[in-house]
Parts: structure tokens; sequence; C-alpha cells
């Protein structure tokens, strides 16, 4: 029998449907980018991208992560955030940032190979463009994330992290912060505060810890195999973490992505982060989401909204248990 | 520069960043589905699947049309709909149905590769199935839909579509009764029936009509080469369409589904439609939605719910476009 799961903070639902009965196996598939030439964001290349915005360089003088301008960007500022459209249909400019960040020079290195350190620095890497990038306050929100596999989204094979700035606020955050404001309205906490809580009590879809972080299935995963890593302690921004933050956090990602390589064969995943729009005043508890594409959405999920998943978060999370 | 445009029901943003270029044969990529053995949805494999539902059979007496209950049931009506989980997470029983209708007893012919009689067939055996399961009345909704292609999540060659009776009306159904309801109290119009007056209007995104149906591609096409078919004259409910409706739908899907498979080379798509749920008294305007997956949602799109399309509509319209 299935069940319907509503996310506490967002109403989204999950129909967790276990008829198909999916183990990690079932799930492998082949997942293989085709690129072609020489890649742009290997060491020597460097002419081949925009100029460099941020870099860490290592003890013999090579850049060991490099940031820059998206060449193929989605949203520039060379737009100008005008309003336009006819009485029926709205739009505006794509006004806005759209930055990459390599995360190493090596070109086969997958995100679960990296030392933490290596992560450490994306984290980093990925602070310091926010902090530039919010300094104009056209952008509204900045969603930072990573691709992974053809099946991920990803159109290169070296690894890479992604930056957005946009001129609104999507909607998913929209409805996060929304879900935050009712629920604190309703009980005085925060939801994501409760969450924490309620699974450290039930101990059923915790997958690990550290003393400032905690790795959890959600309840009303979407995902088969969806994990979300949050900061014990409310905090709205990841843009506020401090070192021992920042090195906590790395740790736990690179040992998390390790376990999602080594049980799936390097699957197709993005690594989501959604933190506090930086102009708006709400109170938000920011995560991390790392959503493997292991199924594929289909009609239903399109025409309606809501998920099948076929695997419950509680056995994902003792499936990805880490040790 | 890319544009953000808003859909006028919804309000769902598309982000029309034409950076990349693509055209039709950029799209083209590999999508098989690895079936092996027996296929159960071929003729003489009925015992392979649930009891007929509805079946069409020709003059030889053999059926040219079948359907059945999905075995791989997301929703059943063995569960009791009772609501369950803690105070703080929330849970229904996956209380309803899921059904397949196997479009035709050959193996490998496509949607578009079918005669209009086929398709006929298929639309009367969903309103078949449909008017029977909406007996129930604790289904609140129906939804119909094909996948197809392995990027389309289809599990199964065989040309077929699936029908889910659901317990909820969903969250995207939700949206669009809403927006029906806002534009009609702002306007004193259907927002269905003044796009389709704005698009003949404009002449800029019409892929084709006829007497009873017309096809754009909406102006905030979320996926590449999306298009829509709404019938001209306002009508709330898919399931009360007359014969001629039928005729008339039938003819421009199949036209429409075959330019797909010439220009994409059979690319994976979904087909989903979108009528009043059954028992709400709200205004609506049914329509079918026709969804290419030839580009693949990435972390952008799933952390913040706003779609990046390569292809503006008014180009995918003119590469559509019936004569």
């Amino acid at each position: 029998m299935s069940e319907i799961r509503y996310d506490i903070v967002t109403g989204k639902i999950a129909v967790i449907s276990t008829e198909r009965g999916k183990r990690p196996h079932d799930f492998k598939k082949a997942d293989v980018i085709k690129n072609s030439g020489v890649c742009p964001f290997c060491p020597g290349n460097e002419p081949m991208t925009p100029p460099t915005l941020v870099e860490f360089r290592g003890e013999d003088g090579m850049w060991t992560l490099r940031g820059f301008n998206n060449k193929f960007a989605a949203f520039k500022k060379d737009a100008d955030a005008a309003k336009h459209g006819s009485e029926l249909y709205r739009a505006d400019d794509g006004y806005g940032v759209a930055e990459i960040i390599v995360e190493s020079q090596y070109h086969d290195m997958t995100l679960g190979q990296m030392d933490s350190e290596g992560i450490e620095n994306i984290m980093k890497a990925l602070i310091l463009r926010y902090r530039d990038i919010v300094k104009d306050e056209k952008i509204k929100y900045v969603q930072m994330f990573k691709n992974f596999g053809a099946n991920g989204g990803a159109s290169l094979e070296h690894g890479h992290w992604q930056i957005m700035g946009v001129s609104f606020v999507p909607e998913v955050l929209e409805r996060e912060l929304k879900g935050v404001e009712r629920h604190e309205a309703e009980t005085g906490r925060c939801p994501y505060c409760h969450i924490i809580d309620e699974e450290m009590k039930e101990n059923a879809r915790i997958v690990a810890e550290n003393d400032r972080f905690i790795v959890i299935c959600p309840y009303a995963s979407q995902f088969a195999y969806e994990s979300w890593i949050l900061p014990k302690k409310h905090a709205k921004a990841f843009n506020e973490m401090d070192d021992d933050d920042i090195r906590s956090l790395s740790s736990l990602l690179k040992s998390l992505v390790k376990k999602y390589e080594d049980l799936f064969d390097n699957p197709p995943y993005n690594i989501v982060i959604h933190t506090v729009p930086h102009h708006d005043r709400r109170d938000f508890h920011w995560h991390v989401e790392i959503l493997p594409r292991l199924t594929t959405f289909a009609g239903f999920e399109l025409a309606t909204g809501a998920y099948i998943n076929p695997t419950p978060p509680e056995e994902a999370a003792s499936i990805l248990r880490l040790d």
C-alpha cells in the first residue's frame, strides 16, 4: 500500500509507493556525458573561459579551484531588468549573474573522491562569490547548485558548481519562507528546528550527524534516496558559516556523496543550497538538498506536481547511513 | 539576452534563454527503453495483466485497444483513505486507482503512426474509464497522461496511456483553478479563452487549428517545444466531448505528434490532460499539454521551480507549424 506524505514546510506531496520495490542495484543505469575535444575547465585552457573571478592556489602555484562567469549565461547584467509584454502576457529581462566554480584541476575527480579540504574550498569560494554578488541590490536571490551526470543536467564532465543570481525570489524558496512563517506563527518554532528534534527522537531517517550538522532523508522525500543536510543550530544564511561550520559541513558532504557514488556507481544527482534571500527580513533555516536522479519524472509528476517515490525515506536512510 | 516570462494562469516562471541556440537537431539523442522478454501488452499475453476494463475490437474480433488496472499501482482501493502520521508529519493512505490503456495491438506503433480513428478510440476509452472512476466520490481528481520514451518515464515500449484517480486535487490543478478564478474576477473572462483570442490576434505562437481546437506554444513555455491543445469554445471537462469534438481533437493530436516524431526522431515526451476535478464546482478550461523531454531539469529548476527554456515559443511554433 502506498502512502501520501505532505511536506510540513511547503505542503508538497510525495507518494511513497513501494510496488516496484527498488533497491540500490535496480537504479543503476548508464549515465554518460559525451564531451568531445578539449575540456574548457582543465588547467591550460583558461583562455576558453571568461576571466577568473575567484581562485585558490596550491603550493606549486597552480590553481586548485577556479571561478568565472558562465559563457552560456541564462542571466546577465547587460539586461536592464525592465518589464515588458502585453496586457495579457508579462515578462522581465533576464537580469542577473550566472557563474561557474570549477571544483579542482582534475578532469575526472568526483566530489566523493575529493578530500575534505577541497570541499571546504568550494564552500569558501561559493561564499566569497555570494558576498560579492549580493552587493547588487537588484539581485533578490542567489541559487548555488551542482549538477552531476547527464541525467543530472550537467553538460560538461569536469566537476563544477553553478551560481545564479536572479532578480526574483523563486517560488520554491517563497513556499519554504512562507512555511517557516506559518509554522512559527502556529507553534512558535522554526519547522526545520522542529524536524531536527523530531528526527533525533524518532531516529528513523537519520543518515549521519556531527557536532554542527545533521543529515536526514526527509519524511516527504520526493526523490528516491533524497537527503538534506541541516545546521543543527538555527541559522538563516549559508553565507554566514564560520570556519568550523565549513569544516563540519564539508566533512559530512564528502562522506555522504562518497556513499552515493559507491552505492549507485556514480549516479546522476543535483545538490542545491537553499538560503534566505539576501535582502529578505523573514526567518529561514538554510539547508542543502541532495537530489539523486535515479528515477525519471513522468507525466504524473509533471501534470500534478505530486511525486511518486519508490523508496521509503526510512529505508533510504538505513541504506545511506554513514558509520 | 534572456527573458523571464510569467504564466498568466499559474504565475510559473519560464526563463527563455537562447544562449545555446538550440535547433531541433541539437536535441536529438538516444532514448531507448530496454525491455527484455515477452511484452505483457501484446496480444496473446493478456494473462500477464489484470482483467480487461475496457476494450474495442476490430472486424476480425481481435482487440484493437485494451484497458486494465496497472499491476504496479501507486494508488489502490484497498487503502482506506485514512489519515495518519505524527503531530509534525501528516500522511494519508494512497487511495485511488491506476489504470493502463494499451493504444493498439502493435508493439512498435507510435502515436504519430496511428490513424486518426485509433486515436479517437483512445480518447473514447479514456472517457469511458473516467466516467466509471469518478462514480467513486472519494476520487477527487483523475489524471490522464501518456509517457513516451525512456526519458519520458515510460518503462514499457508498447504504446500506452495511464489513468490515475487520486483522493486529492493536485497542486498544479489547484493553481490553474485558482488562476482561472482570479482572472475571471479581475477581467470577467476565462484566462484560457483570453489566451486563445490573444494568440489568434498575434498569430505568433499558433501551431495549428481546426473548427474546434487550437494548438499553441504557450507564451511562458517551461519546456522546449512545449505545446497546448485547447478547445476553442469554453469547456470545463475533457469527458464532456461529443463525437465531433473527439474527431477534431484526434486529428490534430495525430498530426502534431507525427510532427514531433519527424522533427526530433521519436523524442521522449509526456502528454497530460488537465480537466476540471469532477466534484469541483469551480470554472475551468480543459486542455492537453504536450511536454517534449528534450532537455533535462537540472539543479536550477529543481531548486527554484523556475525553468530555463532554450527555445523561444515563437520559434518553436514556427518550426512545429502544421500546414
